[in-house]
């Protein structure tokens, strides 16, 4: 299989984004960009409803009980916009977190002045279903529950489906933060009851940067006038506006937008979620083992090791240095990302984007040369970060 | 002087965008969107870093006294971030409206709750000086006053430098949306005082959209910390960080970023405001000169025009239908944009964008062919709209 013949190197000279977004593009989906769009025109407008239809084929909406909304911005305006748009002024948000994502849905909160609590796991101990029923009978105040899909913190696959079953037997609303897995882990409203799904351009469809979108129970949405506390954020006028004209309220990214419809043919021509999903857990897969033969460790058990992002721990050598192992990297071709863990030190490597288990086979060797180039004896992490991950076994 | 050589038709089959934006680019700007940034990398933020710089000198900041701060989204978000940010929770804003975008920055402080009034001048009437200073005089618990520079939704230039005089005289604070002028229309602090500009990638600078900026006294901003209603849109914060790490707080566009940065440098090979400005104005006068001699009617007095946009009148003639002009001008090359006016029919041209006087030339030849093809016999308006030019010039 001439798997690196299907996914060459970008172009020469351009390191692989080994990073949760902004990530590694087809270049036929950059060179989407290279015209411009009126987005007053109905060319611009089929190609928004094209996009809104084929996002809601891909939450498995075949009964017409959702909407999709686009919103400008990063993934985080979009978030944002959900919780504001979603939640009611007199709502209580229950949140789940285990990283920076989880708590920033918790600040965002605090920001719109929404009553909420926070289920704070720490750094990556999965959220489960025993602890949301808990905290769901204990205060029948809460209306809503926000769940991390993929925590890009550690990368840890959070169990959603779990949680939906609690909620949905508590009779709560859930809204999902499925930033960087929707569509390539399945979400699918046949089988998982939410409200609403949050994700963004740039991630497992990989179209570029530059707008987010947001999957919502109709019946929700419509009710959700007068909520929001932003003008540019209010996704019910968002909505509305599009229902009505076709159009975005305010200028989109059109070649942003362009960019993504070419994301999404790909995506479509790789098998949809189960074919883009299959090649990142390939990546994952071999990225992991090609890491662990050098001797590097994983935060996370097997098990919940997200085919998105991968955390590793540093290694206890003192000759590794990460802004040397970072920079030695770079100059092999990838771009790696440092860790979010506030115990022990780590990095991050992603798997997502337009790369195959080729490109990851490289990656991991280029790891072993920035060893070998540092001088590091053994990839071998400090008994502390062994201790950190019997925790989650436990 | 071969200008159609300077500015080439897009791409072939592509139209010429005559709308304030999205408009029509470069295609090097576009070139630039060719490959994918890691956004925490150094590459990137140095691309940031350079932005930031150039558009303070753009703006005239010698004295450092400013500083610029990039934002996710359409340019309304840039404004909403503005607002939200710099006027605090209990100041009162005096918002000078002569169209849609004056309405709307009145809108956005409606949904945060912060206290302002509205001058309404309609449909394009200018706010002058001298009721500016009676509002303020009568009101002392105003603090800020928003203007607009470029009102798009009539094409005219209001009058910022009169407005600035009254409001530093009062000791109050100016924010301008100078969205569709900054960079074409001098705006510069050695001249005009004011607290915060806001402008956009996908205006005057010729970049494609996807993100907006604000430059704002140091002192303000740094004095802002707290105001913000929006987490996404905290441009406190945003500053914050973009000071302490060279990136943007969340996901930039990337790709946006590249083509804008691509875009500053054609702006200052066409020789800055003053040369970007100097087209802008011959593009204008060629397309109103060509309009004008097929017997259209600009709303505006030459006076008021600015290089940005132009509006026209519906003509009179009943065979004259916009829905079949859009179409007849499309197929010719050009993608127009409806009127806003709320009592006469109107439509409007852009005048910015990578285009030059030949190709508005084009525009007006394409403009004589649609009448004919529509078999409208003369373009001149009903005596309702010559009746609306004239409150305006009394």
């Amino acid at each position: 299989m001439t798997q690196t013949a299907e996914f060459p190197t970008p172009r020469l000279g351009e390191p692989y984004l080994l990073t949760p977004g902004p990530l590694t593009t087809a270049y036929e989906v950059k060179e989407a960009m290279l015209r411009d769009w009126g987005s007053w025109d109905g060319d611009f407008r089929a190609m928004t409803a094209t996009i809104c239809r084929r996002l809601l084929a891909m939450a498995g909406d075949e009964a017409g009980d959702y909407v999709c909304v686009p919103m400008q911005g990063s993934g985080s305006f979009s978030v944002e916009a959900m919780l504001g748009t979603l939640v009611p002024r007199d709502g209580k948000v229950l949140v789940l977190a285990n990283g920076a994502y989880g708590l920033r849905a918790a600040e965002t909160l605090r920001y719109l002045g929404r009553d909420h609590v926070v289920i704070d796991k720490g750094d990556y101990l999965p959220p489960r279903g025993d602890e949301v029923a808990a905290a769901l009978a204990a205060d029948p105040g809460i209306t809503h529950v926000v769940a991390i899909h993929c925590e890009t913190s550690s990368g840890i696959l959070n169990p959603v489906e779990e949680i939906a079953e609690v909620v949905e037997a508590h009779g709560r609303k859930l809204l999902i933060d499925s930033m960087s897995a929707f569509g390539a882990v399945d979400l699918d409203v046949r089988r998982i009851r939410f409200e609403a799904l949050v994700s963004s351009a740039n991630k497992c469809i990989e179209g570029v940067p530059g707008f987010g979108f947001v999957i919502a129970r109709r019946t929700e949405i419509a009710a959700a006038k007068g909520n929001s506390h932003s003008l540019a954020l209010d996704l019910h006028a968002q909505w509305v506006y599009l229902e009505k004209t076709g159009q975005w309220r305010y200028t989109p990214p059109t070649h942003v937008v362009a960019a993504f419809l070419k994301a999404l043919d790909l995506h479509e021509a790789e098998g949809g979620v189960a074919g883009r999903g299959a090649r990142y857990r390939a990546n994952r897969d071999t990225l992991v083992a090609g890491m662990r033969a050098l001797g590097f460790e994983t935060l996370l058990d097997d098990r919940w090791l997200s085919p998105i992002i991968v955390t590793f721990f540093n290694p206890a050598d003192p000759a590794f240095d990460f802004a040397r192992f970072y920079d030695l990297m770079k100059e092999d071709g990838f771009i790696i990302y440092p860790g979010k863990l506030t115990v022990v030190d780590s990095f991050r490597l992603g798997c997502i984007g337009r790369m195959d288990a080729a490109v990851m086979r490289r990656a991991a060797d280029a790891a072993g040369r920035a060893l070998t180039r540092m001088g590091v004896a053994s990839a071998a992490p400090p008994a502390l970060a062994l201790e950190e991950r019997a925790r989650l076994a436990a």
